[in-house]
């Protein structure tokens, strides 16, 4: 048995997430399919992070073990040629036996993309929250700097998935360039819908609703309620996963 | 009646090209369904060019007379609220009366894209050709000079369209920026499937399969088989009008 990591890509827009659910169209499924039809038998591939439905990556990380002499460059060659277009593998390597894609990764980052104008482009919509009112900026960047630290961010998950809310957030940042307003965070951990609720809580933000500085006591009362809605899945985006 | 003038933007890949046809998804049809519900009346749209299924416009130019006291700039965001995400509308204005989009162009540019290379990413596969074998540049870009000039294209068009095979093209050109293969061409007209003829024998010229200084013993021929296939239409986009 060879244990693989690779680097995949995806636009998750026609995508029901990553993690495979019979009957439905998945990035893990449809890998999965991949490597069976290449291996002939069943292999998992253990990925990093189960991006919800919609969501896209350009920095996923997986791992697989499988029963094949194959040099990696072949591999990415036999995989790309079954795969949908809509994913691609970047990168293939071997790795010791006991890499874990998810249980390994000591941080991940996620970008989220807001289109601020009036018009978005047909070739660009899929990736982008399209914002068509205009958004105070400075009080958005301001507010998105109080999230970074060890801090339990129960009022930032819809299904909590585990009974622990603490995660430690390490960068958290805006930055304007022309239309796009472009979200970075990168965190030890994210809980379920997590980015998605900061950045509909920092839209708020920008639409006047919310002050910048009462985002500290949001966080505190640990209730989802206290906090703004989940903004959409197309802006969101695995951007890498360090390890 | 007030004749407007509107520049249209749309992803083709969805759609059975521009002009409209019972029971299939069509530019044309799309935007005349949403004229249709602003106005209430049947409304033609009478684009520049008929674009084939696949293929994509940033500067398709339209036309329609309508009964409506409207704002260009409401009509935008009216059409736009109600067209689907691969089209959008991005300017109109009021013309006179006599103006038609189609008779009055005096010229267009297509562009057609090439991504020259192993792996074509996922979030652009729809706007380009994926060649992941090798192209000879410079052959190709001494091919694409010889287009030039008013000529009789039969070789370079499946489906005669009209019994005048002759066009002048006023610019063809190739350009390489890293993994892109950038085709221009400007014709006071063009033939159907030129273009995707035109650049499918380029890349016959990239392969070495076809002589660039045999291009123009390829025109005079005026024989379809004479020429390279059709390219697909995933990497041709109607760039402009210009009138």
């Amino acid at each position: 048995m060879t244990n693989f990591k690779a680097l995949i890509q995806y636009d998750g827009t026609d995508f029901n997430g990553w993690q495979i659910q019979p009957d439905k169209r998945t990035v893990q499924g449809a890998i999965e399919e991949a490597l069976r039809i290449i291996s002939g038998e069943r292999v998992v591939c253990n990925g990093a992070s189960r991006t919800d439905a919609g969501v896209h990556a350009t920095g996923q990380i997986a791992n697989f073990h499988v029963k094949l002499n194959i040099h990696p460059q072949s591999l990415i060659k036999a995989l790309n040629s079954i795969l949908p277009r809509d994913i691609r593998i970047i990168e293939i390597e071997e790795i010791n036996e006991s890499f874990d894609a998810r249980v390994h990764a000591k941080s991940k980052i996620y970008i989220y993309k807001i289109w601020n104008d009036q018009i978005i482009s047909p070739f660009i919509w899929r990736w982008y929250y399209h914002v068509p009112f205009s958004l105070d900026f400075e009080s958005m960047a301001e507010a998105s700097k109080y999230f970074v630290g060890e801090k339990d961010f129960s009022s930032f998950t819809s299904h909590p998935s585990s009974n622990n809310f603490k995660r430690t957030v390490f960068r958290s940042e805006l930055l304007k360039k022309e239309k796009e307003i472009i979200y970075t965070i990168e965190a030890n951990g994210f809980l379920r819908y997590m980015v998605r609720n900061i950045v509909g809580t920092l839209i708020e933000v920008g639409r006047g609703k919310i002050n910048p500085s009462s985002i500290p006591e949001i966080i505190d009362e640990k209730k989802r309620e206290a906090a703004g809605p989940t903004a959409l899945p197309s802006g969101l985006f695995l951007d890498s996963v360090i390890y």
